[in-house]
């Protein structure tokens, strides 16, 4: 998920939507009061960067999860990874967007039934408003549709859908797709009415049904947060992160070769930026702030097995 | 162009087929016993790596030409330098293989017209043995004209065609769709007539015509070709190098992270082997072998200008 928004912003933002009188918490067997958090990566498959980063946070318990991009180059490397490790909870990161400059990727589903998603080079737009201005509904669907049965093909499990870049949030009509498979492949999704709200001005809280499994918040650090005070945004999270169902939103990726040559001209969350989210995942810093506030770490799975099949 | 063969192979052989009275060297205006030489950079856009190493060594001249694979992850970075340096001599890398484990790359036409090309993760095969089993000929120019078409319309000028990993000289039917396009996009393409015939075992003696420029002796470093010995099997070629139209082919990429990650569980191929002939062909030892033994280097662009259009 990324959108260029207010420096710094931190969305903490308690769900709107009317809920029923059991939290989440208790729906999922945890107390009444208990403070869960899904650490969640986002972007794997993009690079060898940020599956390697990646790769290592799961393997070490830093993230409970992370979802792939199927379109992009490296998905091979990402699904055999969930092959070989079952355990792993890896959702689809659906993807409509292709933002760097140089290194672009494109429809699964195939240019004759996705052209309105498509830029002149036959690439995904770079942006949301382009997007928003030529997409055709019937074929966001087919799109989302073939990246979710690759994925199932290539022998994933996934846990849950989200969307890269928020490309299903971007409107109503967009998240009536989104909703539609979420329900059709009995996936928990990525939702959250007042963030979607604030950043997309999409109300969704009409569209919510007994079916989905809400996020009471969603956090993410948003360009031009800088890397020094990387460590210090996300201790104020943990220090202060409310009752019920949370989620980081990351972006782990090494600050190398590859990495740098992909952000290339491209500002925001760049391979230094992302390297920065990798080194406090991986730090005993992070550990220690998770600890000390009590805070239980869950998967997307554990919600897809409680809550939605 | 990669093909597993004799270990160490040097191919150099004089061409077969029958030429006119006036040498191709007398055509392109040099002397009737010149030393000609194409040092070829294949498989641009396959990866930053790759990129940046070539585009090292054409900007400091340390190669005279390269051919880009449209369908690759970083295609656009070599497109968007075509662009910028018009004067660069590049071709395109015909591409119907994807030969690595995690890093694959699939049809510019789109699935629904190249299902014969695609494995069944919707990839092109890991092989010339899959393609040639597989393929649809119909489907193969419908492909290889994509991928033309595609390289054209984000303003590259291609000053000549040849194939990766050899697909298009795999059979005798693959061939003549290769010349086909050829002759049709007013191309030179690579062709000789003797190492496709030792190499592919297809004869294509009978389908040169005066319309095509034949190289003379097509020279390239096959695994397990070491990296320790990669200088002196380059120099060996300069000092016994014919007179005529030679062609190197050569990989130069860096042995950085990403490039060792693409070509894991590869043997052939890697990291280290590509960067053993960037560490060649950047050398100072490189250019006085050239100088030494008196030879020409010369670009496909001077043989599209003088022989084909």
């Amino acid at each position: 998920m990324k959108h260029s928004f207010y420096p710094f912003i931190i969305l903490a933002i308690t769900c709107l939507h009317a809920r029923a009188q059991q939290t989440i918490q208790e729906k999922l067997g945890y107390a009444k009061d208990a403070k869960l958090l899904i650490l969640h990566a986002d972007d794997l498959g993009s690079s060898h960067a940020e599956d390697s980063a990646s790769i290592y946070l799961l393997e070490h318990g830093d993230v409970s999860s992370g979802s792939i991009q199927v379109p992009c180059p490296w998905f091979s490397e990402m699904a055999a990874y969930a092959v070989k490790h079952p355990g792993a909870d890896l959702g689809i990161h659906l993807t409509l967007t292709s933002e760097w400059k140089y290194y672009k990727w494109s429809s699964v589903a195939g240019e004759d039934k996705t052209q309105s998603l498509l830029n002149a080079n036959s690439f995904f737009y770079d942006d949301l408003d382009s997007l928003g201005k030529q997409a055709n509904l019937k074929e966001i669907e087919t799109e989302l549709r073939a990246q979710i049965d690759k994925a199932i093909n290539a022998g994933i499990h996934p846990t849950h859908l989200d969307a890269h870049m928020g490309c299903v949030f971007f409107t109503k009509d967009f998240l009536k797709i989104y909703l539609k498979l979420a329900h059709e492949y009995k996936l928990p999704c990525l939702l959250n009415v007042a963030a979607f709200k604030m950043v997309y001005g999409v109300d969704i809280s009409d569209l919510i049904t007994d079916k989905d499994a809400v996020t009471d918040n969603v956090f993410m650090a948003f360009p031009p947060a800088s890397v020094e005070s990387r460590a210090a945004y996300y201790t104020n999270i943990f220090n202060t992160i409310p009752q019920g169902l949370n989620c980081i939103l990351l972006h782990a990726a090494y600050n190398d070769d590859e990495m740098k040559a992909i952000a290339v001209d491209h500002p925001d969350y760049g391979a230094a930026w992302r390297q920065a989210d990798f080194d406090f995942f991986s730090s005993d810093a992070c550990k220690k702030a998770l600890a000390a506030n009590n805070i239980h770490l869950i998967t997307w799975k554990e919600i897809k097995d409680k809550l939605i099949q």
